[in-house]
């Protein structure tokens, strides 16, 4: 290596314009800290005359990325421009393939090529890095890989979407429902026209999934149940509280006795945790270890300046020499590990069950439950607020998915229970 | 580098247990992880019949710690006796000099020689690192060093001493006084038969002049103002409460346009910051940057487990051949900087005044502010708790901490003032 490390950024959107503002404007501290000059040497871009208020001067463009990963005199291709398939990948794995280093945020593409990937940079010597691919600015890859490394994970649960924890911060702040305060999320930039991606998971899984990697130490696993917030409500939000919890977006990777169970649903998380004060578009991972017990890192999940704080890190650690394998353990030596279905959860369970207001309903629910050996740690009866209905809200011991699952398909069939019940998981920390 | 990395420990007190401990529990996966074996080739401690409940068997034992810094096979050493000078500084000093790597967990020697050995190993080309050494098994040095290397640190702040927050605490919950605290953190083993390293701020200070340098890239400046607990009453505590406050124990630094204000002191802290609900033993760091925002870890500050794992991911990032500078930059790259002295404060203040309850008193000590330019945010005035006197507590608007204790001197000469009047710095996160 010289005395300069030669970088090109594949996507000039928010998290690319960041990288080349911080790459231009801290050049001496950079330097300083990495021990070698970094040099952005080209950049892609579809449109170039768009004014993106950056200097590019002396800086090669291409309208096509994958250029980029050919460059003879390139030694890092930074990938900013997203997606699963496509461009993305493609850049990522010629660049890889070719010798050079790459640095991504890409989770939807990691969650999905993330071995392959790993594979390649191991084979050709180089670094695939992605700290900016979970919880943004957060450094919690390179906190799993290396700051905890000494010991055996035994649980990681984040908080790990921002726009959901959003949507769920602003519905218990401001007693609006869940419909008014997406548009409202969406007047904010904080979710997309289509918020799919990030109601329902899908982001949060795609995290998850590269977490659980990391922290056992096991090949990427795609397969992941999830569950977003479309249907949490005001009600349940308020009910919630009353019972000291705060409902979140969790994914929440655990190792137990026979697999790995990974999960994205919301659940809800005691008042008493920091998890719970964990507000607006922040992120935060919660770590549990075996010699350092529990670690929680909390910052900003998204935004140009978190995400492009964490691109430049990983460009630091290559430029100063420090490498890991993408996923902490050579590919080779990842685990064969077995995944859990949500059937084999153990827990407890918030249970939300709407009635017609008639007596003994209360008690045929207890007697379904008991019957499941469920037993109940909380209960509250509400007045009817619909004319002829009314709320039952409980919450249950520890008792498997499964066993809930099956108690709850038999209520949900009894004359009394007009919709079918709500049922969340709780989680405690 | 061969395909063993070989180490030996100095000491074995409760650390250096907890280190040996994960090193052999862990062996396959912190091979898997660091691509290296890591052998423990020696140990030193004293009392070689003491029974530890550690297999030591095959390891070499030397009574004098001095020796493992010569032993001609060990590539690595661990310092994990404690102490500013004396033994822990010679065995690191020896080391370094002899080329070998050198982790420690000692701040106190950091803070007063920390320059002086990160020259050695740079000259040397070895590694001095200390992740230990600052909040117990968090990794805020990695994060400094290396998850943030992409920002400017404007100002870092942290809960950096468990003792102090442990009965800042248990006083605010138990509704119990200092000295009964802390003679409960004496019976319960987080606080020392004599506590002053705790209570009066040094082992703060110490890791607050290391969070500094690593901060701002200067060199380490063990000048530090220093403020304890020991003044802390219930009464404080209960009143900060009322105003929407917590009072914590906090290392503050932060880079001013004039200078690097570092400071150790109580300070009432919103009751909104996730550092207001940091409890018991528990450290945390907060670190703002120019570009990530702000971002929080948070873990067990102290402890064997906690402690070793921070040692252990030093010795993991040393096998793996990820190096760092000791304080993130090169001595002779780091900034000549100006440290502000503490008069230099500008920000908001907690007052307590006891006065004699009579009329005119509150608009006389009013009147002593104004003329200082100091106005109030927040006024709570309490009936006679004792015969005859009463409780002005308030809180002041932005005011340098000379103007304030200007007017502080002036009120505390007031006939009807019957103590000094408690002043408690607040910080806004």
């Amino acid at each position: 290596m010289t005395s300069q490390l030669s970088i090109a950024i594949a996507g000039l959107g928010t998290v690319g314009q960041g990288v080349v503002k911080i790459l231009q404007e801290h050049a001496a501290l950079l330097t300083a800290r990495s021990g070698l000059e970094i040099k952005i040497h080209a950049v892609s871009a579809r449109n170039k005359s768009r004014d993106r208020g950056l200097n590019l001067q002396g800086i090669e463009w291409h309208e096509n990325a994958l250029t980029l990963a050919s460059l003879k005199d390139v030694d890092l291709v930074a990938e900013v421009i997203g997606g699963a398939d496509g461009i993305a990948y493609d850049v990522c794995k010629t660049a890889l393939s070719n010798g050079k280093h790459v640095v991504t945020a890409n989770k939807a593409l990691l969650a999905k090529h993330g071995v392959e990937l790993a594979k390649i940079a191991e084979k050709k010597g180089v670094t695939l890095a992605f700290e900016a691919a979970i919880a943004g600015g957060i450094p919690i890859v390179k906190g799993l890989k290396e700051g905890l490394a000494a010991n055996k994970i035994q649980r990681v649960a984040g908080i790990l979407n921002g726009t959901c924890n959003y949507m769920l911060t602003a519905m218990q702040e401001t007693k609006r429902g869940y419909d008014e305060i997406l548009k409202e999320a969406q007047d904010l930039g904080y979710a997309e026209a289509d918020p799919t991606f990030d109601v329902d998971g899908i982001d949060a899984a795609h995290k998850l999934v590269l977490l659980s990697s990391l922290a056992f130490g096991v090949a990427v696993n795609p397969d992941i149940k999830t569950e977003g917030i479309r249907n949490i409500t005001l009600a349940d939000i308020d009910y919630a509280k009353e019972l000291g919890y705060a409902i979140k977006l969790l994914g929440i990777s655990e190792e137990k006795e026979h697999g790995i169970l990974q999960t994205v649903y919301p659940a809800l998380v005691p008042l008493t945790s920091a998890l719970s004060d964990v507000d607006g578009v922040n992120n935060a991972v919660f770590v549990q270890g075996d010699y350092i017990g529990n670690v929680i890192f909390e910052g900003p999940g998204a935004g140009e300046g978190a995400t492009a704080s964490a691109v430049v890190a990983d460009i630091i650690d290559i430029a100063a020499g420090r490498t890991s394998f993408a996923f902490g353990v050579p590919v080779s030596a990842q685990k064969k590990a077995k995944f859990l279905s949500l059937n084999e959860r153990v827990g407890e369970y918030y249970l939300r069950i709407e009635v017609l207001d008639e007596s003994g309903v209360l008690a045929g629910i207890t007697k379904e439950l008991n019957k499941n050996g469920i037993s109940l740690e909380a209960v509250i009866q509400k007045p009817p607020r619909v004319l002829e209905t009314a709320t039952i809200v409980a919450c249950t011991h520890e008792v498997s998915e499964k066993t809930l699952q099956k108690a709850i398909s038999k209520i949900s069939e009894m004359s009394q229970v007009v919709h079918n019940p709500v049922v969340i998981r709780i989680e405690a920390f």
